[in-house]
């Protein structure tokens, strides 16, 4: 295999995921990983374009940042491609008003205030028996009916122990309607070329990880 | 095609569906459909064994045959196939022990008297997140986790309009767990065949509607 060096010839911009890779989440703030501070800062200060590029579909961009940057990371909200502000960008191009489903109280509900929603009966836990039965009599009213899904993760881990993430419900409303979600996040191909798009670089000149 | 009566020559048994065939459910417990009152009366007199089949699972059988005897049907609990008493029937078979997921208040519940139960927060609506999670836990632990259906419906009508069933959120354990349910109801043939083994029928021997 050829070294490092050469293999990197050709690279341009690097996409670095957050949770697990700058940093792992819990209590307090959670903790940075060994040595992650000092490796974005040398990216940043190298010919590299940086992008950090996140499933996280529970904070917001300003609270993850703001989170980030008590651990000493460099980073600010712009440099963030995370699914509910891709989100707002589809919605937008397409002139789509929502019905928002999101988890209890999650600060990501901020980077909707910009958008015009349908919540007629947003009230408590998003994913209730009578949230869920809202979202799909939505759906089923309308003659070609979106879905949107902020990531399709099966599940995620706190301290409690295992929690539902929201793939399930993506799920439960794809067989309910007979329709198929779009996935806005990672692994999808439409995400991860946003974030190239944000920093100007092609697939094949980006290091991911 | 070959006239009724020759085509019927070797019928020994009928299963009937409830909902939809011998009533309609609506406020005040429904209404019989037009000419099903005597239909039943008409086969329980003949030569041909009859069974009731239905996916019904909200209601009790005895809550189901009460209002259908109110109706004017000549019917049993013991003539009927249900998902709630079928899966009873398994769970002791395989010594189960189950986490219940049932609609909120339904009288199925009642059906369960006899199977002791893992529900430690069993409260309020069902398909809340708390409940789904939970079932989600504890599946999770569980070496070769067991995920049983009352059937697939996606969803059913009420008078205020179409109410998610239970097949969504099968969907949504099994893509949660990474499993497959067995559903317990139609179009399950193993639903079937109890139903023809109830009335000790042969499957190329029955007529269903």
């Amino acid at each position: 295999m050829a070294p490092w060096g050469e293999r990197l010839a050709g690279v341009r911009g690097v996409l670095l995921d957050i949770s697990g890779v700058l940093y792992d989440s819990g209590a307090g703030g959670g903790t940075a990983i060994a040595g992650s501070v000092e490796a974005v800062a040398r990216l940043k200060g190298s010919r590299l374009k940086v992008r950090f590029c996140t499933n996280e579909s529970q904070k917001s961009r300003a609270e993850l940042v703001g989170q980030l940057r008590r651990l000493g990371f460099d980073i600010s909200e712009g440099e963030v491609t995370a699914p509910a502000p891709a989100t707002c960008q589809i919605l937008k191009e397409r002139g789509l008003r929502p019905y928002l489903l999101i988890h209890d109280g999650r600060p990501v509900r901020s980077e909707f205030d910009q958008i015009d929603i349908i919540n007629p009966n947003y009230a408590g836990e998003s994913f209730s028996y009578q949230n869920m039965n809202n979202a799909f009599q939505v759906l089923m009213e309308l003659e070609n009916p979106v879905l949107i899904s902020l990531g399709k993760g099966r599940y995620y881990k706190e301290t409690s122990g295992l929690m539902l993430d929201v793939g399930p419900y993506m799920k439960a409303l794809e067989y309910a309607c007979g329709i198929k979600a779009e996935v806005v996040g990672k692994p999808s191909p439409e995400f991860f070329k946003s974030a190239l798009q944000a920093i100007g670089v092609e697939a094949h000149q980006l290091l991911s990880m």
